[in-house]
Parts: C-alpha cells; sequence; structure tokens
C-alpha cells in the first residue's frame, strides 16, 4: 500500500471537504496537529467544508464544539450537516401539521423556523395522531427505547406518512475502545419492520456532496476535479465522493487502520484516489 | 379464494402442528371456540403439537397459560418451542464458561440444567468478558435497550462467540390494535451492525419442524403426508411446512386477514394447500 | 384514492420532468393522446425534461425514436439519461486505460468523446486486463449471456476497479404482457457474488434529478417547487422525487396499475403529491 | 491461528461428514493424498457420508466421477445431495402436472421416477403453461441464459407455482483461477426480480443435514457430538455444521485460503471446532 503526503495532496485542489468524526476529531478530542492544517488552508486560501452525518446538533453548536476544543477556524457557515438537508425535505415537502421525532430537543431545532409543529415521540399519544405528517429520525438520544420505539412502529402502521432518517451512520464511537448504536442503525431496524421506505440523508447520498457544492459555486467557478473529498470511511466519506465525481483520500485515524485499508478497498472494490496516514500537513 | 372446512381438512391427517398466536390464542384470551378443536382431536384420537417461536417461557409456564384461559389439553410434552432448539445448540456445542443473554430470568431457565453459568448483558462488566463463549437472545424484557443493545454490540466486537436467536419474530400483538417490537427484530439489528452471521432458531427453520417429527416418530412410523400444519403467518408456518413437505392450512385469525390473503399468497409465491376461516372444528 | 386531473395538476408548475417508459410510451408505441399533452406545455411555455433509466441508445437516438412515432416535440437536450451520469463519471475519474463495457455497440457511444478506449466484455481476453480501468453495465444486449457474466465475475475478481451501471431497473416490458430482465437485474447478481460495492447511477438516485435541475437553473432562477415530477413506478419515479424535495404525480399508464395503486402506496409508504389516470391533458 | 492435525480430529468420531468441492477434490482432480483418508477411515471402520450442494448430477454419476479420478470407497448410497432433498419436496407437495426445469437432462434425472412431466424451460411455450405446477432450478448448463432467464421470470408472473432450488451456491471455480456463475446466484436475481419467496435446498439449510443424519440412525444410535463435519466454506459447510449441532473441521484446500482464515473467521463470526491444512490423514 503506497502512501501519500497529505500536504501535497491538499496543495492539488482549491477546495477540500472534510468529514469530521475520525478526521478532525475523535470521541473527545481534536485529532493531534490538525490545527496545522487549517493554518495552511488558510495561509493558502484555500476553502474547506465539513461534511458531517451529525443531525443531533445545529451547525452553530457544531462550530462551538470545535471552538471549546481550541479550533477556531471552523466557522457555522463551513458545516454541511444531514440535518440540514432533513430540514430543506420538510420545508418543501411538509406544509401544514405535526413533525414527529425521534431525538433530543437540540436535534428538533433544525426545524424551529418551519411552520410546523413539531413533536417528540415520547410525548405522542398514539390516540391523536391524525394531524402528524412526517417522522424524522434524528438522534440516539433524548428518549426511551424499551417504550418509545415500539411506539414509533405503531404510529407508522397507523398512518402512512414520509419518514426522514436524517443521520445514515450506524454507530458512533464514545471511547477509544466502544461505540454505540446510532440513530440510522435504529431506522434501518424500524423501515424492516414496517416494511415501508425511509427516506435518508446524509453520505454517501449524493445530495449531501451537491448542498455543499451549491455552497462553493456561489465563489467564481469552481470544477469538480479542483475539489477533493477527505474521510476515514470507505462506504460513506469515500464512496460518495467518488460517485459524486471527485478526487478522494482516505485518512487512517478514524474507522479505517492501517493494517486493514488495503483488505477492506479490495474486498468492497471502493478505491479511494490516495490514502495519507492522517489530514496533518 | 376458495375457503375449506377446517373440520374436513383436519380429518385426513393423524398429526397436527398448530402454530400458537392468531392460531389458539390472541394477546389476552383464546380464540373463541378452540377448546372444540382439541376436544374432537381428543376425541378422533390425533396427535397434535404446538410449534411456537416463543422463547420467553418455558414449555411448563407455556402450557400453564392455556390452562388459565381454560384449555386443559395443551400439556408442557406437547410444546415445541425455539427456546428448546437453542439449549438444544448450546448443550452441543458450548461445553465451558458462561452464556451471557438478552432476556427475562424466567427464559434463562432454558439453560438451567447445562454446566454453564449465565449472565443477563444488564450485569455484565465490558472489562470481564473473557470467559464469555455464548450470546443468546431470548426476549425483548429484562433489560435497558438504551443501554444494554450498545453493550451486546460492544461485546460481540470484543469476543468472537457464537450468536443464537431463540425467536425469529420481528413484532407481536400488544393489544388488538398494537404491536411491540420482538427479539427477532433487535437480532437483525445488532446482527448487521455488527457484520456477523446469528445462529436463528424457530420457525421456518426446518430444525423446529424436525424438532416436532422426532417426537412424533417416537410412535408407530408416520409420513410426513400425514401431518398438517396450521398456521397464520406465511412467510414462517406456511412456507416453513411446505419446506419440509408438509401439508398447510392457513387460517385468517391472525396476522393474514380475510381481504388480503389472496394478495399476499400470490405477491410472496407462499402457497398453503388449504384456506381456513379459523382453526375452530 | 382521489384522482387528480393532470390539466389542473400541471397547470400549477414552471416546468415538468417525465418519466419516458409507461408515461408517455410504451414498449412500441406512444401512450394514445400524449402529443396533447406537449402541444399544451408549448402553448404554455412550460419547459419539461424526459428522465430516463435508459443507457442503451444517445439522446440523439432516443429524441428520434419519439419523432419516428409522430411526437415531435422531444429534442435530444430535453432528455436526461442515466448514460450522461456514467459518462460524466468516467470523463471525471478514469484518466487512462480501458473501459470495459457490457451492453451493444450503440450504447457504448456514451464514451466515445472521451481519451479512454472501450472493450466490449465479449472481446475481452481475461489474460491481458492489467489496463481495464473500469467496467461499465450499459444494456442487456449485445453480448452473451451465457459465457460473458462469468467472465465478468472473473475480471472483477482479478482488478479492483469501479463498476458503473448504468440502468437500474430491473426489467422491462418487451410486450403488453412480457417483460425482460434489465442490465439492473444483472448488475445486482454480479455485485452479491463479488461482494464489491458498484456505482449505480438513474432515479431514484439524487444525482439524475439534480443533473436535470441544474439544466434548467440555467433559465432564469427556479425553485423546486415550481418543478413537478410525473412517472408510473413509485420505486424510482416519486420516491427520488420526493426525495429531492419536488411535488410528484403517478401516473396509471405503467407500472402501477389503477387497481392496486392505493395498496402500493400504503404498503410502500412513497406517496405522491397526486394520482392521475394518464399524463395526458 | 493454531491448526489442528486432521487424524488426530477424526480419531475422535464415529461418522465423517464431507463436503466435495474443496475438500476431496478441485475442478478436475482429486486433492492429493485423500485416497489415504478413506483407506484410513475403511480401516477404522468410521463411516462418511459426502454433503454436496451440486443438483446437476445423480448420485451414481457423482460416484462413478469419483471412481474415474481413482478413489473407489466413495459409492452412491454415501452420497447426500441437494438435488435429493428437491426431489423429495416434489415427491411430498406436487402430485399432478409438469415440473418445469433450469438444469441439463442429466440434472432432471432426479425427478424420472416421480409421476410427474418434466419440461425444460427451453422448450416452455409461454402460452401454454396452465399445468406448470412447480418450477425447479438444478444447473447452471442446459439452456440459453439471454433467453431462457427472461423466460422463467414471465412464467413467474404468470404461475402463482413453488420454485425450488436446488444449489445454493452462487459460484464454483472452472479451474485454478477462474470460477463460474453458479444456478444459485442465477436463482437470487430471479427471485429479487419477481418477489416471490423461492425454497432453497443445500448447506447450511438443516434439512440437508438431517437428511444425512437419517441414514447414519439406521445404524445403532449416533449421537450429534459423534459426528464431525468437515468443509471448506465458512457460510455453508461450518455454519451449517454448527447449527446442526456438530462438530467442525475448517480446511484449507479450497475457498478459504490459510492466509485469511483467521479474519474470515473473526469477520463473520463463524467459528469452526477445528482447522486443518487439509482433510488428509
Amino acid at each position: 500500500m503506497q502512501l501519500d503526503n497529505f500536504k501535497s495532496v491538499v496543495s492539488k485542489y482549491k477546495v477540500i471537504f472534510f468529514d469530521a468524526f475520525g478526521v478532525l476529531k475523535t470521541h473527545n478530542s481534536l485529532i493531534p496537529g490538525i490545527e496545522k492544517t487549517f493554518a495552511y488552508l488558510r495561509e493558502q486560501n484555500k476553502d474547506f467544508y465539513i461534511l458531517t452525518n451529525d443531525a443531533s446538533r445545529s451547525p452553530d453548536e457544531l462550530a462551538a464544539s470545535y471552538h471549546r476544543l481550541g479550533l477556531m477556524d471552523i466557522v457555522p457557515e463551513c458545516i454541511i450537516s444531514s440535518g440540514m438537508l432533513a430540514r430543506d425535505y420538510l420545508a418543501n415537502k411538509i406544509t401544514e401539521g405535526t413533525v414527529a421525532y425521534l431525538g433530543t430537543e437540540a436535534s428538533a431545532h433544525y426545524f424551529e423556523t418551519l411552520d410546523l409543529k413539531t413533536l417528540p415521540i415520547r410525548e405522542l399519544d398514539l390516540d391523536s395522531i391524525s394531524d402528524v405528517n412526517a417522522l424524522v429520525m434524528l438522534d440516539d438520544e433524548g428518549f426511551d427505547w424499551n417504550t418509545d420505539l415500539s411506539k414509533t412502529v405503531n404510529l407508522l402502521r397507523k398512518r402512512n406518512i414520509p419518514v426522514v432518517v436524517a443521520n445514515t451512520d450506524r454507530m458512533y464511537p464514545v471511547s477509544s475502545s466502544r461505540v454505540a448504536i446510532a440513530i440510522g442503525g435504529i431506522a434501518d431496524m424500524i423501515e424492516s419492520i414496517v416494511g415501508k421506505q425511509f427516506i435518508r440523508f446524509g453520505k454517501p447520498d449524493a445530495q449531501m456532496f451537491i448542498f455543499a457544492y451549491e455552497q462553493i459555486k456561489n465563489q467564481p467557478e469552481i470544477h469538480k476535479n479542483q475539489v477533493l473529498m477527505v474521510g476515514d470511511t470507505l462506504h460513506t466519506d469515500i464512496f460518495g465522493g467518488n460517485k459524486f465525481g471527485l478526487d478522494t483520500a482516505l485518512v487512517l485515524t478514524g474507522n479505517t487502520q492501517a493494517q486493514e485499508a488495503e483488505v477492506r478497498i479490495r474486498s468492497t472494490g471502493i478505491i479511494p484516489t490516495y490514502i495519507c496516514v492522517s489530514a496533518v500537513v
């Protein structure tokens, strides 16, 4: 396996898309040295965006979390989250009534400015659901799985409404050696039980990439071959970037570890343009 | 759709296999008139067995639950539960150490007589798992889904051990209009997250039918064409019975309702030998 | 099921996206009266695009096929085919070597202007594959399934290269009562056998809709709520349109027949904004 | 990875179940030295059975093929093929009419003694299918894939009949470095296109093991813990053997190669009791 130098790779592109978890940060800290990368990008006047399958918090809160860790370059405007796509969908498609959701109250802030009532499944009364016009799955916290997941199944058996999944990840790290089940994994279970087709937003889906790409197009014309996608996960970051027509760099600081990278690339057929030790320049 | 008379159907067979839920009972009562069926079977000296994907209780407890509802013909010896297959598997394949489980303490009684320690996931300490040699999924109750399901995922990432699912159902009725997620649905989610292949016991798998069939073979020689499988669910009861080589009767008192039976049979390609209004003679 | 009048529906939108098969034409003729729809669109100065999962022919040839049937309004510029997305992908991502393909020579015309050699699998020699840098699946015709599909599997076991599927449909009509297996169905089989992840272009994937949407944005600013997607298939046309944020109209002249539309909408959870008898005004 | 000595392993069991391909033979020859294993079994008076997912030839023909390669110990009576299970199913469940099949005429010999007409799909006339009461998929040879697979799809759209798949393998070796698509792979494609549930016979399904186990039970009582299953494939031989309650030995002469065995066992969670270099004593 040939490793590429991240700085030389980045130097070839005008705009960089980054995944967050496993690329910029771990469960509780920054990837050591990552602030040098952003200093370099600033210095070189390169644009960057963070594409994250995290709908648990707003771009403002996500940016604040980087600031607390000491990375000040990341502003809300450069964060593209799957929650923003879910918000867009509701804005376009649901004009009235109540949106039920699985997640914390913080995650429901995505829908605050819409003319829709929001209701956590926790507070839903199954005997009065006639104005529930959509269900959104945002976060794995904020509800009681023992009761509220069956309640969700019953809602979907009685009301034929669109179901939006704002985070396609099935698990996420909570410590250096442990993971937790993410709302994307729960969504898969419920979709399979009720037999309906849910609408998923998040990498590798093209809509996430087009959303980010449209932000940069507000600047003087950029072509796809001037954009690099950097990620630690083959099935989301690299597959999605490739399919959208971008060059891609796999980094080995997260889900894909050095000793298994080659086997996984061969067995999945998902081939990054570059492989780098990390996203640190 | 041509409906067959259940009494004439049953009269052609020497042994009857029944599903439980939706055939003999609902979530809280017997199917009205079902006691007449068992009186008829007794009178005609026909044998019967109940094949149930229910590993939450032992055959003794299951029989007692029929007695409480007034159906005295059902004795523990005629109940074949998927929990018994799980017990058999552990007896054959796991010789030492601890079996971790998801379920109530009642469900763990299946493993009491084995020389194995049992431990609910709820009490498992992820830092001391070196003697956990199998995981069994028995019931959806008896644990905290918010914490214990992620704990299960972490156990399976650290220990490469067989995982046995003793109930393949994905949901079950809790009232006339509501359902709850069953342990089989949870098992699908965890299997897909950890990417390992679980061992499932229960209809439609052939092992459930061979287990019941071996009980009857202790009597003078019976051929498969003298056995009828009666059930309310196409994918488990009817598909499993057909595949095992039995004639099958679909009844319309449970999962498959009269107005949709024909469409479902055509769309799934699972074809019962007979369709009857109910299992009441 | 409430039916909507197609003319009133269309009158509310500025741009119409149409599926082709089952909406504008059948296997060998136009949907009777469909030319009136295009006269109306022309008269009302509404724009339209045809989004088709058909990569067997170029937009020029596709447009010519409508002209031969007497529908002169359809010009190559308004046809968006999944083959165009496959072409874009190769242009962005594959810079040298040979592209092997399954399909007719006509289908390979999509790649003619690229600086890449194209080679039908039929002519591929498995002993000299070192410069094959991508495989594209275009059409179910033009090769011998008995030999060339196993050859494809062997190629993908030896070369870890991207595989592009330019038509996600699994079957297509060849007469009023018969269908044929499409290249999308073959692609599913080969993907599952080799265990790699293929790159699919075509509805319901967002990239197809983005591609069409970008064409209209060359005109004065259009918002998604001014665009209507019209199709006969819930899983591709309606699901894809909904997810992209468009209003959608299901027509009953193709894959979804009047008597089953309601059941299918309920069982899939894919809900069109409107249901119309046909796309004829 | 600890390797076990095959002779010491075998010495602990009374009956041995062998997979064929990759354990006893390759695409065109015996595994070198395998005749010593059968001399040892004869000498030690141990029983053995060959469990093969090969329905292309009868046990007589399969035994003859071993004789031609110089292995005389294998008699038809010790061969258990998935074709025998398919035959059993038809004998129990289909009492009249025509059985259509995909496969060679040799493969259709399984059904010769049944009171059923057999008809290759190749000769089927789609306008006269009213007496076709089952479809059996036996072998990948004997028909034209380009035309006969679509014909099969059309048959299954018009007739709601059971479909039996007598070989669940998706590919098989045709030389030391090449494979071909097997009928099991084709069956998966057609099942997914028509959306019906097919009945599959072959490892890892329990019915294959039950069938073999019932042969030995004709001898003085044997317990499952006296039977060893030997195979080269984790998902069929080892998973099926484990689930049935047998001890299992993985050999490294076929589908699972030495350098990847450990990774595959860990990633699939399918754990053989033993790992041996080969089945040669």
